[in-house]
Parts: C-alpha cells; sequence; structure tokens
C-alpha cells in the first residue's frame, strides 16, 4: 500500500492477451492501494529511434553526433526532449518497474526497446563506475512479464529455444541489474494463442494471484548462475 | 565474385568507428567483385514499430488485432507496406547479410530490432514447421559486426558483463538460424572509444583482412555449446 508501480506496456491490441495481463495487474495493484502508472508505448506512439531529436538545443559536439555521449551532457544540462524526462520521471518514482510484452525474436519489441535505449541514459540510470549493483536506480524492483509464441517444452536445456533463461541474461542483467535494480521473478505466459480458454484463463487467474503477494518476494540473484547454471 | 551482399547499418554517424566499418566493407566486397547493397537504418528513418500500418486494405480480423497473424496473411496476398516489400526484396536477393551496430543494452539498437521484427515475418523468413534448419531463408550467410562500450575483459565468463557470446544467443540462435540461415564468426571491436588511434587502426585493418577471405570461412555450429560451453 502506497507502493509506486510503472508498468511499461508493449502491445497493439486492448483485447490481446497482454492486454488482460496488463488489465489484471493494474486492478490487483490498484486494490492493494499501490498508485500505477501505465506507458503504454503504442498508444503513445513512442520513438524508439535513437537520434539527435532526443536532445534540445545545441549539440556537445556537433562535428561527429555520439548518441551516448550527447544524452549524457543533455540530461545535466537539462536539455533531453520532453518525452524522455517525462519517462525518467515516472521511473524516478516508481517502486517497482513492470515490463509487459510479448516476446518477439527472442527479446523484446523493439518499440519496448528503444524505450530501455532512449530512456536510461548515463547520468539517470548509471554513470562511471556506478553500474550493476551501484547504479544510479537502487532501491527498485523490475518484473518482465512476457508472453511467448512457442510452448514451454520448446524452452528447456534441451528444447531447440534453449533454456528461456537464456533470453532473460540481456534484459534482466544487462539492463535492469546493470542499472542497480533488482529483479523479481520473470512471469512467463507460455504460448496462450495455443491453448484452450480455460487454460488461458487459468494463466490470467496465476498473474493475479501472484501479484497478490508480490511484495513479499525476494529478488532473484542475477548472477550468471541463475541464467547459466 | 558475383555474390550479393545485404549491409543492414544502424548508426546515426558517418564519421563514427561503425561508418568507418561499413565504409570498409563496402569498399573490400566491392573489389571482389560483389554486389553490396546497403540499408542505413538512421538515414532511411527506418520505422521499428510494428503496427497496423504495416498492412496495406483489409485486415484479417479487425476485431482484435494480432501482428504475427496479419503480417503473415498480408505477406501472403501482397499487402505488406512498400517498406517492409523493399526490405524483404533485398534479403530475398542477398547471399550474405552483414549487421552493422554498436551493442547498446546487450543487445542490437530498437532501430535494427524494429527491422528484424517487421521484415523477418512469417511466410517469408519462416513458416509452419520451418523454422531453424528447415527455415525459409536457406543457403544465406549472415554475420554480426558490432561494437561494444565495455572492454574485452569486461565480456569474459569471469568478467560482470559475462561471455560475450551470451548476448549472441537471441540475435544469432533466436532470429538467423530460426530463419535457416547460417552465422559466420560475429566481428567485435571491443570499446573502440577508450582505445588509442593506432588500436583503431589496427581493428579497421583486421576486419578489411578478414574480409579478404570471408568467403572461406565455414558458419559456426549455431548450437547451445557453442554460446554456454
Amino acid at each position: 500500500p502506497g507502493k509506486k508501480v510503472l508498468i511499461v506496456y508493449a502491445h497493439q491490441e486492448p483485447k490481446s492477451f497482454n492486454g488482460s495481463l496488463l488489465k489484471i495487474a493494474v486492478e490487483e495493484l490498484t486494490k492493494q492501494g499501490c498508485s500505477v502508472t501505465v506507458s503504454d508505448l503504442y498508444a503513445m506512439q513512442f520513438e524508439p529511434r535513437a537520434t539527435r531529436n532526443d536532445i534540445v538545443g545545441h549539440l556537445h559536439n556537433s562535428e561527429a553526433f555520439n548518441y551516448g555521449v550527447e544524452t549524457w551532457e543533455a540530461y545535466k544540462r537539462g536539455g533531453l526532449s520532453k518525452d524522455l524526462v517525462e519517462e525518467q520521471k515516472k521511473v524516478q518514482e516508481a517502486d517497482l518497474l513492470i515490463f509487459q510484452f510479448p516476446l518477439f525474436w527472442f527479446n523484446m519489441p523493439a518499440i519496448l526497446k528503444g524505450w530501455m535505449d532512449r530512456v536510461l541514459v548515463q547520468g539517470f540510470a548509471y554513470d562511471l563506475s556506478k553500474v550493476y549493483d551501484g547504479g544510479l536506480l537502487q532501491g527498485k524492483l523490475s518484473l518482465f512479464s512476457f508472453t511467448t509464441g512457442g510452448g514451454q517444452e520448446m524452452y528447456s536445456k534441451e528444447g531447440i529455444g534453449g533454456d528461456i533463461r537464456y533470453v532473460l541474461w540481456p534484459m534482466q542483467h544487462g539492463i535492469m541489474h546493470f542499472c542497480g535494480v533488482k529483479v523479481l521473478e520473470p512471469h512467463i505466459c507460455y504460448a496462450p494463442e495455443n491453448v484452450s480458454e480455460e487454460k488461458r484463463k487459468e494463466m490470467l487467474a496465476a498473474w493475479s494471484q501472484r501479484l497478490k503477494t508480490l511484495w513479499k518476494e525476494e529478488p532473484i540473484d542475477c548472477s550468471p548462475e541463475w541464467y547459466f547454471k
């Protein structure tokens, strides 16, 4: 109660299974007394491309554009574009970040990757030697909640898709852990499009159920062993 | 000689190190008699978002938008948007796909991820049970060429970034192998921004040198062992 949650949501269709998962999270967390904010990326027509437009006013070095350097400098002088500043404010205020999306090509959809690329700039999310456990977003939690196309049997060590944890490494460790954010167990709904209506209902109920005790969960140990043991 | 190469390039600045790597590839491969095409994603202002705009005309199911289903159906009836059709034509004609980009957050930049999400649709790149070695883009080669921010020592099994091969799994196995494309050894330039000018020149020369004998290379064995052994 009183906790702040930011859900970064990447699906085009409110009636989709991802849309249902989002709805459940908003309802359940609100019922708990949390304050929930949703960044509905497709609805916002969120810009995924990292370009010069992200910097308001003059460039630090207009001879050769370096996105990392320019956004770092712009952050320090308050010169990032408005859409980025707004997302950073949401992140700053949040105790928990939930990412809700369909897995596309063993990864998040481009629109969500663009959110990571553009919002989590140096100076805001990390800095020189302020990375991983020393990252600037310490004290926050994150949770990757996604659906897959393939079934669970595909995503095992022996399956052709490999252990599902392999695809979590770049997202959980490479992004969230890098910024100092603790990571809760991912929430994975396998192949909702290929199961029965009853099974889909069970999956939605399981998500709702999990959220009821979410604040009691311990973060995972985000080390290579968790992913590749 | 006579081979066709598509380079999908994702950097904003021609004067960047990535820009130099691109230039070298175009020059060296052209000198060999290859026909080289470049998709310069930022210059093209390539759209990374997977939306309804990718389908020309009516939807298969306008009640609930499903990107995978809609692009599959649109592909079959020739109803994909023009920018996608053009990229697919380039892929279809290519013997080798080179992806040139800076690693962003343990992954490719969103604009390049968007290229994967939107161009490699079902029916074109894979189909029902036509995946991995049976994928529809069989007979082609691919090569991921990228720069990193962190140094090589960071990306080792014992380093905080983990083995660099961990981040290659979703890209090489999850995308290219999934579509039936063979994968050549990646080409990685570590931290070009943090090394001496001399070292940078060495890295450029090494890329040029590798390209001279590229067509004699054997693809990697794109199995879990290569990544996680």
